[in-house]
């Protein structure tokens, strides 16, 4: 591992997996290869390293083992949880706010569904919410933060929202569940549920130093889910097919280490990011989203008049990597609906960078970065 | 590596990564870490590499790069496949074998469904299932090898008389979409489509000695299915969710490498099989499911009056391992139904063991396991 980041500005796209977790899923490499099904001892031994690894999650997550479903990766638990709930009621409602990832954009649009608007910063209405929750609605989904812009979403307060309703139905009407995918947090703000009122949690291994390939979902004991994936009934029958043993241990260990160090990090990063901001606006570029409630690794800015695939290009070529979109959707060259659900027209969007920094981005980086890219603008004005 | 398979004989169950696997998966590790779908180079470079891993399996198949569908396994593989097909047909009919793997059968249990029985040898009735293709039928799965009995499908007969049926519907009726299950085949017969009549394949890596947690599904380009997973738009937007690159190169790898060898294996593997049937036959064992078409790698045996949850533990005392069952059934303690399917009464199932060798396992192996196991046997009768 001699691998330099000092140019790598997306990391709310990948993160290089750390060195303690690479130690950890090398046995899985090798010797620790039974399938954790079988009854004999060395396979066992691999459920109960499963087992070990479930309950790191759920410690952090404060709740318990059972609630934790592991999955592919973040898409699949959004869709897991969307489904999940959705195929139960089929003629209900669903509503998701309109700066949703396609992952759950997708699966909630096979079913009635209603997207909650969000203010020019970037942040989910909450009036606007308390006056879509009709009676017919099942399934909230907004997303902790964004992955264009890193806004953070006011979960506390739609969740009181809905802590409202649900009383308000009692034992009558259906009942009423908040999913919220945290794909993009874990390294800046605390998973435990106790504060964010939600019922249901989409976690991804890829965004905090762990293998891509392994997500999971978040599951209160309270809400029953249909599966996605049916067969052999591994993970209590909701999500089946052979466990993923190196890539689960290593997400385990990738979590509770990022969130170990997730004030210590937003304090660090949250310095670059005033100063790589304060540099950006005032040679004329624009942030996108709100600068308070926002993560502390992600700047979003408009250039304007400058083409953002060129300029992505260009600062390939001088070996910094920034996003022109969430990675998703870097290559079809359609501009962001993110950023338009923010109030940016197609030409805005279409001047507009992400980037995101990481645990191995320094402030040295951060000036390489911004001198280059302030140059580049510059010129290509 | 320095592990000893001498006394594993559940390769069915879990297969253990070869070191090129190993090999060719360690980049993945560090530095190619970026997301596939960005688009400076580095991340050009890791799509470039999903590509050519694409275009490796797709060479050993014998069809084209954009019908092979990455998933995270072969569960996955079977749902999309059965839930691709018929949630464009809710209406009509899905035909599975009676001995399908659960990650088969329970997506087809959505649908309107009939099970094709087998005969006693563990083989799918040809002639009942000719009588089962009615007008509502719109996809047929079969699996190419059983995962208990190891007992080989008749593909190319059954291929036949679909393709009479789409002959005879011609224009006006349902497609007939023909679907296997090969999980269990890779090291020991050809995958190349073009000698199997079918329409979807679903294959795993972790019985070919790649990573657990990948797989995929060939989807010829004549058949139109539905995304189980959606969101990014990956896999030409069949499969969404970022990349398991690590795995996918490893399966490659791993398939590359199973089916150049297939023909060796199964040669040296038979000799194996039949001298250790015939031990076990001379005292009295029984072998469930055909002789003569069976994968060489499988023995299933019956010890009548033996519990066989006991004797797999007995027989892991001594350092070896089998199972009891398919692992995904293994720790129920549910008596198969695969070998009811054959004939087997409650009792004969629940005293037989399922014996799967593997590339690491030699004479020597074999003749220790057989003396172990007889002994095990005739102390407790």
């Amino acid at each position: 591992m001699n691998t330099d980041y000092s140019g790598y500005f997306d990391y709310a796209s990948a993160t290089p997996m750390s060195k303690e977790v690479i130690e950890a899923m090398h046995p899985y490499l090798s010797a620790r290869f039974h399938n954790p099904s079988a009854i004999y001892r060395e396979a066992s031994q691999v459920r109960e390293d499963i087992d070990e690894a479930r309950k790191q999650i759920a410690g952090v997550l404060g709740v318990k083992q059972q609630e934790i479903i592991f999955t592919s990766g973040c898409t699949e638990a959004n869709n897991l949880a969307i489904n999940g709930v959705m195929s139960k009621y089929p003629d209900a409602k669903v509503l998701v706010s309109s700066i949703e990832h396609d992952s759950v954009l997708e699966p909630a649009s096979e079913y009635t569904v209603a997207q909650i608007p969000v203010t020019s910063d970037g942040i989910v209405d909450c009036r606007a919410f308390s006056q879509m929750l009709s009676d017919e609605v099942v399934l909230v989904s907004v997303m902790y933060a964004n992955n264009e812009v890193g806004t953070i979403q006011p979960l506390r307060e739609l969740g009181a929202i809905i802590e409202h309703e649900r009383k308000r139905r009692g034992l009558k009407g259906l009942p009423l569940y908040f999913h919220t995918d945290a794909a993009q947090v874990v390294n800046y703000l605390s998973l435990n549920i106790s504060g964010l009122r939600v019922d249901m949690m989409s976690l991804n291994s890829s965004k905090v130093y762990g293998p891509k390939g392994n997500g999971c979902l978040y599951v209160s004991s309270s809400v029953q889910i249909n599966p996605l994936v049916r067969g052999g009934g591994q993970e209590r029958g909701l999500r089946s097919g052979t466990e993923n043993v190196m890539g689960i241990v290593g997400f385990a260990q990738a979590l509770v280490a990022a969130q170990a160090t997730h004030t210590i990090e937003t304090i660090r990063l949250r310095e670059l990011q005033i100063r790589l901001i304060e540099k950006i606006v005032s040679t004329g570029g624009l942030l996108n989203g709100s600068l308070k409630n926002r993560l502390p690794n992600n700047i979003n800015v408009c250039f304007a008049g400058v083409d953002n695939e060129r300029l992505v290009l260009e600062l390939d070529s001088k070996g910094f990597m920034v996003s022109s979109g969430s990675a998703c959707h870097a290559k079809s060259g359609i501009s962001s609906k993110v950023l338009e659900a923010l109030g940016l027209d197609q030409k805005g969007a279409k001047s507009s960078i992400r980037i995101s920094m990481g645990k191995y981005t320094t402030k040295y980086d951060v000036d390489n970065l911004s001198s280059c890219l302030l140059q580049l603008v510059a010129k290509s004005r």
